[in-house]
């Protein structure tokens, strides 16, 4: 992938800015749904799906009939936005309020795969949601892998931008008796929900264990 | 707004649609950010972004030499999108994994506002993020109200999708002895870390005792 480039120069906030392609590949790798823009009848449209990277590539997946695939599929350049909230930077004015965030943006092109490729983006599909899950599951059924199309987009172009740590007050404003801070945010998993129709005496497995009582 | 309109009806997993304004609102107070799709020199871009609902506006800030913002304002139909992720949907195969979530998909038009608006704008968006921190703060300056562009952007339509529950898996897989259930995940808040330059004996104000300790 390009970094820096015209398209993905980041304007504002620029201290910011990060190009450096392991810190974007750390994003994604970290995320679990990423937002997809696209152009249809001459509009911009964004909707969630699931991803999974391998190399400078995404990978996403959907029914044959999925809108979205199909005209992400036309040879326009799309754009993808995986975005990771760490928390609410707390100044001691409105106006030095802010996020610490983790936020990749991609620009690329898409294209249908088969074969082989087809069912390598399913797997790392499930390997990147639930690593160690998939060898524990129920075979894919022909029709299964039939019915679902996977498409590959390619990241051309790449940009990060990243805030850690406390607030960046006005000079004369951190005498002021205001608490300031961060309020830390993270996305928190467990305690798992066994499903009611589980088989009796179905042992959890060792990639769920983590997870008992969390 | 209008809902379930040709733009925003929903093609894929229409069991999953909702298009309840309430359904709607509930879901865009729940998030801190959305990802705001346009058009720019004809191809899409996305970008996320705090913001505030008010009825059925949702306010933006940015500073301003802001290039989404002024792209926004140019008359075409943007497309924004707020996506709370609740869980993981384990299922016995990996063809019926899922994700539960609740997402909003959003249709309409921008404009720059000015004079009480724009300060309305502000407010919002502090009272959203962080419910009741603003009167604790020191008041704006003026020349930080001028070098912020506050934009609404109106919703003429949108539409939900949810999905709650445990797996839906193939009938003839329930008896299989593969675990199968949900890994709930939700943005956990806390424990507070201040600032390192706090001045002496600052109070912890009544808006954040929630979060000490947590």
């Amino acid at each position: 992938m390009q970094t820096d480039t015209n398209r993905s120069h980041i304007q504002r906030g620029s201290k910011r800015a990060n190009y450096d392609v392991a810190r974007i590949h750390a994003i994604l790798d970290a995320g679990l749904i990423c937002q997809v823009a696209f152009v249809m009848a001459g509009e911009a449209r964004v909707l969630p799906t699931a991803y999974a990277r391998v190399d400078d590539a995404l990978y996403f997946h959907g029914h044959l009939q999925n809108a979205m695939l199909q005209a992400l599929c036309d040879g326009q350049t799309a754009c993808v936005s995986v975005t990771l909230i760490d928390g609410l930077v707390l100044a001691r004015s409105a106006f030095h309020h802010s996020m610490n965030y983790r936020s990749a943006v991609l620009y690329g092109q898409a294209q249908l795969v088969v074969g082989a490729e087809h069912r390598l983006g399913l797997d790392a599909l499930m390997e990147h949601l639930t690593p160690g899950r998939l060898p524990t599951l129920r075979p894919y059924h022909p029709k299964e892998l039939a019915a679902t199309q996977v498409v590959r987009f390619d990241i051309r172009e790449a940009a990060a931008k990243i805030r850690t740590g406390p607030p960046s007050d006005a000079a004369a404003d951190y005498a002021l008796p205001i608490w300031a801070g961060v309020l830390p945010l993270r996305l928190q998993a467990g305690p798992l929900q066994p499903c009611p129709q589980l088989a009796a005496e179905t042992p959890l497995p060792a990639h769920l264990q983590q997870f008992v009582g969390a």
